[in-house]
């Protein structure tokens, strides 16, 4: 039988238990209100997150591919990156945007954000487009990056997703937030054509 | 400029460093080959995520509502957790599934799969989806979860994600994979109707 309401955990103390250079982990002891229970949560707390899906006026997709060490391979993704402090999340894109790809120029519109993981991570990503971009050559890659950059046609995205070629949780949360744009501006042919917003 | 070929980083040595119930942090040293660079990495050691979209015969999705200490907020997810060890991702879908909503039944397919962040997690999440469900009121709960069970029309879902009321990553990877197959199927009411394939 499913409780009538739902009560928030209250939270007792908490304490950083482990800290690296990209996220903390958190150790949260908090207590179920009406219920004898308590319980010792461990959290990751992290910057916020942003990624953006650079698109050329031939409706190319600027993608990167590089080496991801969680995964132990490499992977292809749209260029994104943490915001620092007290950086808006659409200039932290543009950021990583030109510093990874070298490419800027056009308009960027905001796609949406998701949490990465409500039940671990206290963050958001969050998701841009722009478009029409262009390739100005200007690198900037930070000291452990070394990526390549790719151009794809928009079309061929959902099949690279289907066959897996493209399986990064964030990235796959971009496009399906464009698809969802693209509905709604009743764009029948989402993948070969963008629509932007007035 | 970018580079000719990337090179994968090589492993020297990696050591756990901080553990706890539901992760490890591992730090990884790595050297990248023909450069003269030596890093720390520091990733997430995690077993398999799954999650599964169950919908019943009258296309209502069983979505579930419940206090994530990451977000400290209530969130609005589809069931899922993680496989325990030597279980197939499958298994663990339905087990959840039927453990947090007491819904079962039907036929389960595979959406397909996701890394949740290659920089720094080891692990994937499975999606499915099982059609029709229905409710058998066995409802076993693990001790520190506190769930509602709310039946929302399919139709409902893009609104509600474009609002944020979902906002799970790994959730709207399972909706996003959904869309995409009912797309190749030539389902062009993939949110009214769906279509299982043969």
């Amino acid at each position: 039988m499913q409780p009538e309401k739902l009560e928030p955990w209250l939270i007792e103390d908490e304490e950083s238990v482990f800290s690296c250079r990209i996220f903390d982990v958190v150790r949260i002891r908090a207590t179920l209100k009406g219920r004898n229970k308590t319980h010792n949560f461990f959290i990751l707390e992290n910057p916020e997150w942003v990624n953006i899906i650079p698109v050329t006026k031939d409706f190319d997709v600027v993608l990167i591919q590089q080496f991801r060490m969680g995964e132990r391979a490499f992977t292809l993704e749209i260029p994104g990156g943490l915001s620092e402090p007290g950086e808006d999340p659409l200039t932290a894109a543009q950021r990583e945007l030109l510093e990874e790809t070298g490419y800027e120029g056009g308009r960027a519109i905001p796609l949406g954000m998701v949490q990465p993981n409500p039940a671990t991570h206290n963050n958001r990503c969050h998701s841009f487009l722009q478009y029409p971009v262009q390739a100005t050559g200007k690198l900037n890659l930070d000291e452990n990056e070394d990526i390549r950059t790719l151009l794809v046609p928009l079309r061929e995205i959902p099949d690279m997703i289907r066959r897996g070629e493209i399986h990064h949780s964030l990235v796959l949360n971009a496009f399906f937030y464009y698809s969802l744009l693209q509905e709604q501006l009743g764009n029948r042919s989402a993948w070969s054509e963008l629509i932007l917003p007035a």
